[in-house]
């Protein structure tokens, strides 16, 4: 938002703030301003732990911040201008952003940016203007092999749907030992998110987790908790064995 | 310069393009212009193979890009306001660039960029504003370390000027089979830069030399001629393998 109003007219269309981020809009909540170019979304929210489930079709192209679940779902590209993700997360390693942009945007008036801010540039250069990120990239490549390998998008869906399945049900067969904020369809398949009783349990979770081998559960530091994150590169033993940890841990302090 | 002009007043204080790019300029030879803010300079060249030998002391502070020489030569940080560089001829992995600043720079007003492209962030976030590119930082963390060990600056000045003099020794020596078009001082002490009696033979010696694994000396797709980059990482042995196979294909093609 700060950025993008040095450069534009940009308002928000739907504010998530009375819900402490607990849900994302359906479509038919979403406001749009007259004259809009296009609508800005973040599909998948890692901190609060919420996904969009409903992508907006409201007659304006959509640009997607996917960093924290492209490669783990369907994207219905013909509402899709941009889509755009940070690697590390369902990629590969840090220091690598992946842009797919619709070529029509291409041929749209630039604004005065820096020319590596030019996405005209890049395209022109094979993604190659100037050296490239060798590493992250090469490594990207063998997991998009790998991916494609195991059956694409497809099959990382159903397992991603699987794994949070399993740590949910978990949740809410739980007596309320375990809450998660997040509401139903909003409920990111990525980062399952969810409370203890008190602060003082979620301390002597996380310990006793770590001594298990099950380690980085603690929620984002804007807002505690435990988070438990799931990428594609988590194997469905460790969401089973994070699972048989919470029942014996609420057995032992329920 | 193109990007600059975007965001400030700027000229040219000197020009090489009639020299076409065969050296640098002195420090006399430099015409600044009143009010002029900082000096951009460009330490290494290695499209052309030129170094910048006199460090231009005008009376305004140095921003240098210091991509393809940095931690090969002492910086006389008392003029620099700025020095950057690509991590990937002398610190590590592409995808990662070090940029050193002068804390007083910090505190000028900045322009209208995004937030990203504003160091006072960087600087505030201990260099991790957004995740990090961790792998080339990772690797550059273990090449500082070794360059430590190794003695420095120090030795790695010392090796660079034993490098590149013994390649620019065999050129000489060479009786015109081999030309450097660089003067001396301007030579480069990373980008060995030089030239056969025609394009035949320059073929042929790049093909020959590829036979006895000495591959990348192809100079750069706008100038053509042979390069030989010999940055931090090249052991003294691969120079001599070079220069002896140099005097054996001149023995043969002269």
């Amino acid at each position: 938002m700060k950025d993008s109003q040095v450069y534009g007219n940009v308002y928000i269309a739907w504010d998530g703030t009375d819900d402490q981020f607990s849900r994302t809009p359906s479509e038919n909540e979403i406001e749009l301003q007259p004259d809009t170019r296009y609508l800005h979304i973040t599909t998948n929210e890692t901190i609060g732990g919420v996904r969009l489930y409903d992508w907006p079709d409201l007659g304006v192209p959509l640009v997607g911040d996917m960093s924290s679940d492209y490669f783990s779902r369907h994207i219905p590209w013909n509402l899709m201008d941009v889509a755009y993700g940070g690697a590390q997360k369902n990629l590969g390693p840090s220091g690598l952003t992946l842009v797919i942009v619709r070529k029509s945007v291409l041929e749209t008036h630039p604004r005065d940016l820096p020319t590596y801010l030019d996405y005209r540039v890049h395209y022109a250069t094979n993604s190659r203007f100037n050296t490239p990120a060798i590493f992250p990239i090469y490594v990207a490549g063998k997991v998009l092999k790998w991916y494609k390998d195991k059956g694409g998008v497809d099959e990382f869906e159903k397992l991603s749907i699987a794994r949070c399945a399993h740590l949910y049900g978990m949740i809410d067969a739980s007596n309320g030992f375990y809450n998660c904020p997040v509401e139903g369809e909003s409920r990111s398949r990525m980062n399952v998110v969810f409370r203890l009783p008190n602060e003082g349990l979620e301390s002597k979770f996380l310990a006793d987790a770590e001594l298990q081998g099950l380690v980085n559960l603690t929620g984002h530091r804007s807002v505690g908790g435990i988070r438990a994150s799931i990428y594609n590169s988590m194997p469905m033993e460790g969401v089973e064995k994070l699972a048989n940890f919470m029942d014996n841990f609420r057995a032992s302090h329920s």
